[in-house]
């Protein structure tokens, strides 16, 4: 199958951080054509109303769901609503033959009894979980390839499974003693305003929140590094908020397998397991990573140290919530869908300062 | 004379915030090669070294400026350089054939007296002025085509001149009555550590700086106000400084010149006056500048207000001091230097959050 | 009259910014004793659980508003409340006797015609209006001494008054050409939440707003100005929001009466002009005021530059707006209305950083 | 021994944020007078002139240590200097009779071998350290009273120790498998800019540093616990900078001693723990711990939960780095070392928001 020449491509949901994301990444896309605007609220004329980013670059309407209207006038979607909200129009979408991209949780778990256990809800489209594959390219790339229905992952399950893919998938560190210490900026938190989100209430704090075993994100992490360890792994995941508006920064605590790892290993095993992969870069030895220098791109900057002290590793990654921990993995996923090179679109480096 | 196919770029002072950001812009440039980076510290094997964004996008190595080398290696360079350093850098790149984008104000006041009064030192190359075109290409557009050396405005004058430009060229407002109040995130203050730029003394600070008609950019917004006005224009600047990164609000007050000015006439002669021009933006009457909107973006956008109690016009323009304000503008004079589209490469929407 | 050894206090609306400011500043006050906490919603039995800072500091419930609870408990009451809710709170208040510091804005305006035509509702009593005092000590300190309703200033208003009281009282600035530009941190658009609040979508945006002569702070600038100029003042005035959460920085533009004006003699009539204000300090020539040094404290620092190239005063302020703009000035209020020493309760310098 | 009426007081490393952030407190101390302050550099005839925030309220000159001086107008001095400098000003003065709080890390650490692994450099003056008594009031009440050299301790360690003393001092948790995640805002950094604390380059910014056993702090929070666990304790330690100016978020996962252990467990055990300590909340179950409100107070507020999926305790602490973990707790030596009530001057609330 040859990849078509460019494809016209909805987003639904385009008035929140990761439908505005997708707009700026997709209007910079060589193979694409952004031809539907769907929202629930923050309905316009003109999208630039809502989004004054835009004003002179885009100026289409912003329209109510209509499945038959977004398969008459796309190829691709992208659905990028709120967990629930997502499965009938993915649903409706699928139906007509449209090319789903979900920003939500709604397909990311493959066991509808975890779905229900952590989000409250029997899940309304058990049937569509076979054909959705979990977007992590790093993890999944061949399945992708044509892949109909991607499931993309969160933010945190990027930043904190990346690091340990190769280590757990080279048997470098242990997987049953892990510790998930993750820092995300409030833009995670949606563009519903609220106390926690509120400047002068977050801009000089840092608080922790659905601590020890609550937050949704944990069995998307588990669900990875069980895949990868071949057996059942259980984290203890702490989310916490950083006073900055993007990036994820995640810290992986694991036990070594062997006494003598060393950080030049992990350094060397990584860059060979992610050879290939353009949005992963593994740092020096030393090197930190740092949310600054992934902002606005489509990079994870990963590093390891190794505490010969207390025998510990720790992994870190650095992602851009909004970027590869959303909107720019969906569209590396759909490069891969659709048979484009798969970091068309995404080379831009991170915009510093 | 028909536009190359594509050009070869050097950056020279490639490693501050307007070299870096002219790196994040040229590298998503269709008709650009990045072919040489120069710098007078941190050089490097490997740019990313310094700029870690740079990771695994771009790997060349930041040397010392060699005048030759550059020519031999680069059809164009943006010299990124402080004032006074740069005279020299532009002078030997002329001499051998390099069309120049200056960044310094070594090449904006076209008298070199007023240079001399405003800079304190006399000016090196006097006779480069003649050649040297001022890069503001809302105004300056013809002159820039094909220009050899362009010397690209500061930020606070893109911003400040900018929205009174159609009000002086078509006796809207009065040039002899006005204040310009404008805002800046710190990054205008280069990636040189201050006290002033110190995180714990400047995130819950707002304070102005060289008040009262001892700015530099003071002289650089009068020529350009003069030259529109037709007349001696001498303002009142303040500049002052806002605790982010990015962006510059600049509100100008000024008297109007009928007493029956309206909102709807000045926004419908500035859309006429900017027609055709791919960097501004008028917003609608009512709407406000938001240094939020084009942040990251090659984006102007202006307002008007009148106060019909006070009989008063205020003009507003947000931009992003190192795109619109440096390293996008510079581009936008490239474009029209070699004959390129003069947009291409800066048609990114603002990133938003 | 001597004063009371201790007055027992009661804060009215004890659960947003300024009434959280209140509860700070009073419970440091040696004179005061805090007995009773109000407010329309977040009801408790602990203060503690909606303001955590009081955690084992302050138990008090915060119980609804009831004018003959407050009358008993307390003689002394801050109404920290929205315009127009004020009104009635205080109208019972002061029935019972109680002496009220009223922090919005339904007593500041004398003429009730202004008030309706800015805050669009006629207000509700007017019979008080003559027993309310405008709470700026620096102006009216002798009437504020046993004062039994003092309306405390806005936060703007004291920030751009302070710094002409002295240039029109000596009559060093014309009052007939005045533009006031001031920014202001985000607390000053109080606890509500808000898309304009929302740390993504401010942090890094400035934006002004009301602007031309449409915010109801300008008025209230015009009647102290016009106090003390003796003739009507009419002001151009650009409120704007910094991306941070406490401060105002007020910029006033303003034409000398005389050619041979200097910053000396600004300074000089400035401080004999505050001579005994406990809150103000007149900074050396060429100081700049900068929100930074004043936050957390009752203090204003105030500045003077003079334009010699375009003839104009360029007058700074620097407050807190939540203490001298807000709770600290109305303590300010109170402990002249008390007999206390004016700076009581007060003296504590900004905390840096 | 009766409590003096009022100590005499110098400030020695007056200028830098520890120096500023004790003169704001100690202003408002009711039982002390500051007499001196010193300093290396910004020596100056007037305090306000190097730190705005005093104007008019504090004009004492800056000037250079000299140990006579310093002993013949103070009482008690604090140290606020960088370790290796701290020591000899403290032999000095206690030579002299002065009483010492030390705010370095110079007498922190009982085993000078220790000292000397760590920090690079033999100790100047073991003899000394017998005589030192860590300042951690809640662990060292008694051996604080009266004490005449005390080791005020490090911000991190104050937050890392404290929620950990119930738990290993009832047993609850073991001590063997530590891990300490500790958040910090830039304020911790010091008052001497640098490219991570430049604005532009941390307000969207965190990054880990020192990470895996290779912080000085790490000794020091090992040595509190192991006093407290009676064994020797390893950590794994990861300091991590936050984009704000001020606090601590700590974050320790710990297992637990028996597999029954609850929530309600240790918040009644670490209440009884904490009876009587001024300066401590242990928040009720579920709260979470939160840098925003203990902001500008000497107050710690702590937090446990319980992962019974993974089998781990996660305590929290969030204290003010410059306060609880610096000036603050320093006074509060300062007040058992003096006989005064411990916390005087130190119950303001934090400052919110």
């Amino acid at each position: 199958m040859s990849a078509p020449e460019r494809v016209r491509v909805a987003v639904v949901g385009a008035t929140g951080y990761t439908g505005a994301e997708l707009l700026r990444l997709l209007l910079g896309h060589p193979r694409v054509e952004v031809t539907a605007l769907c929202a629930h609220s923050k309905l316009t004329p003109r999208a630039s109303a809502v989004l004054p980013s835009l004003t002179g670059l885009l100026d289409a309407p912003v329209e109510p769901f209509d499945a038959d209207v977004v398969a008459r006038k796309a190829d691709v979607a992208f659905c990028a609503l709120p967990h629930g909200a997502s499965i009938e129009c993915v649903r409706a979408l699928r139906e007509r033959g449209v090319t789903v991209l979900d920003l939500s949780a709604d397909f990311r778990l493959r066991d509808p009894k975890v779905y229900a256990e952590w989000y409250g809800a029997t899940h309304a489209a058990p049937g569509l979980l076979d054909e959705a594959v979990y977007g992590l390219p790093e993890l999944h790339r061949e399945a992708l390839r044509g892949a109909k229905l991607v499931a993309v992952p969160g933010c945190y399950p990027t930043a904190s499974a990346l690091p340990m893919l190769p280590l757990l998938a080279r048997g470098i560190a242990r997987s049953d003693d892990l510790v998930v210490h993750a820092l995300s900026g409030v833009s995670g938190a949606g563009r519903t305003p609220a106390s926690n989100t509120h400047l002068p209430e977050c801009a000089e704090g840092v608080r922790s929140y659905k601590l020890a075993g609550t937050h949704r994100h944990t069995p998307e992490i588990e669900q990875t590094l069980s895949h990868v360890a071949g057996s059942s792994v259980m984290i203890t995941f702490s989310p916490t908020l950083a006073p900055m508006t993007r990036g994820i920064l995640s810290t992986v605590y694991a036990r070594p397998a062997r006494e003598d790892v060393s950080v030049d290993e992990m350094v060397r095993e990584a860059r060979a397991y992610f050879e290939g992969s353009p949005s992963v870069a593994v740092l020096d030895a030393g090197a930190l990573p740092d949310t600054l220098w992934v902002r606005g791109s489509n990079r994870a900057h990963i590093a390891y140290f190794f505490d010969r002290r207390a025998k510990r590793i720790v992994a870190q990654c650095a992602i851009d919530n909004l970027v590869k921990g959303a909107s720019g993995q969906a569209i590396q996923c759909m490069n891969l869908a659709c048979g484009f090179d798969e970091g068309a679109g995404l080379r831009a480096p991170a915009m510093f300062p």
